[in-house]
């Protein structure tokens, strides 16, 4: 299970305040903390005004490049700060993100695939419509991505899927729409990984840490190998490990046995 | 999801003494809080002697019925046993239970037949062979008790199918092993209910709950519609209720909402 850090994201009051302080200390904590904790990417998201945008992307990568070696994940919407960002990052990253938008594509594409990065894809168009509402819809934007990145000679396992978890809060069937989704997607692109946030599905729900927990567990299941997370939530890792277990991919036990020596405390 | 109450078993040390000292205010207070956390039968087995154990769960169920109205789990490996319980109690019964046995069955379903009764029936042959190691042993166990139920003209959903979960500390597939055969079973056998006890799965391995509730999550999936459980355990009614959420199976979210605000202590 590929792990995405999700901590270090200036749309966080907490942490907008550490950029804009220039708060070297509680950046380089946070991506400390996350990575010994068992995280395999760094999401680094300035989340500042356009103007200023780059330069604290930068400044964020250099504090947290300083603590780790944990590889970068790239956040921005904007296509100068993440080439930019790519010529800093020391080890390959992982670009967040790309979708269907045809401008978009061929923007990117080029200097992902020079650069040898990773990339997230969002199963939707935003040049086209809003949230895709069912799964022909994200496997119809998936088809126009993956048309483009091979076309580019980008290797499908280079590609982070994201299937756009919906808030089963609103609606009734968001849980079956994401694993159906997965399912689909892992029959599909056998070689690419499945990402995304959990925690849009506990939207608007009382102890959304235990339905995140319980939606990995299922999600897991049909085909889903990575997700954006906060890698120190313990209930989460337990649910992890205890699925992994169950599904026949812990030898031994070892895994498991292991974390819960520790109680559970590192992925 | 049909919970079958677990408690009131004679080889557990603590239901034993009771039963020896007739202590009726603990038997009936484990009967009660089990129907009050939402059981739907309470199984009761008198696990004592064979000289004794026909007087031993006639006075449980006694004791169990002057409490509550849920109906009872006669679980006894003795017919005439059985065969006493079922004129004593008040509600229709779930016997527990039968297997690919022929003798057994023989024996077992005119009585089932005539009084109306639900029926466990497990995925194993005892005549025959231990416990099944494969998906396949199991249904070819499985096709010969419906050939047999069938016959004797009770209903598919009269049958508890318990595909027989095994420990994933001794075989690493029991896991995947158990969700196949859910998922064949519901297949092939879409009106009878699955069933089968949670805690062999985790057996010898640490924090057996995390294991236990996070199999529940993953067997409700496959089409497990059923467990023999203590449903007085917070966490995995927890785990339920946000399976079934996220499973479609909440309409409008208010099981959950409802049991998060009682902190989920009933199912």
């Amino acid at each position: 299970m590929i792990f995405i850090g999700e901590k270090i994201n200036g749309t966080r009051k907490i942490i907008q305040e550490a950029i804009i302080n220039r708060d070297a200390e509680f950046i380089k904590k946070t991506a400390l903390d996350q990575a010994n904790a068992g995280a395999d990417y760094l999401d680094v998201n300035a989340g500042t005004d356009p103007s200023r945008e780059k330069e604290d992307m930068l400044w964020l990568i250099e504090m947290v490049q300083s603590v780790t070696e944990a590889p970068i994940c790239i956040d921005s919407s904007t296509p100068e700060v993440i080439q930019a960002a790519i010529h800093v990052v020391k080890a390959t990253p992982l670009i967040n993100s790309i979708n269907g938008d045809p401008k978009r594509l061929e923007r990117f594409l080029p200097f992902i695939k020079e650069k040898n990065c990773n990339v997230i894809a969002l199963a939707l168009d935003e040049s086209q419509s809003g949230m895709p509402t069912t799964v022909e819809e994200r496997m119809m934007v998936l088809a126009r991505i993956f048309m483009a990145t091979r076309a580019a000679e980008i290797p499908d396992d280079k590609v982070f899927i994201d299937p756009l978890i919906m808030a089963v809060a609103t609606d009734q069937k968001a849980g079956l729409i994401a694993f159906e989704s997965i399912r689909t997607i892992r029959e599909a692109y056998p070689e690419a990984h499945i990402t995304g946030g959990l925690s849009n599905i506990s939207f608007g729900l009382p102890n959304r840490a235990l339905v995140n927990r319980t939606f990995l567990t299922l999600a897991v299941e049909a085909g889903m190998d990575s997700a954006v997370v906060n890698p120190e939530n313990v209930a989460l890792i337990e649910s992890l490990k205890a699925t992994e277990l169950l599904l026949g991919r812990d030898r031994f036990c070892r895994k498991y046995t292991t974390a819960a020596k520790i109680d559970f405390s590192k992925k």
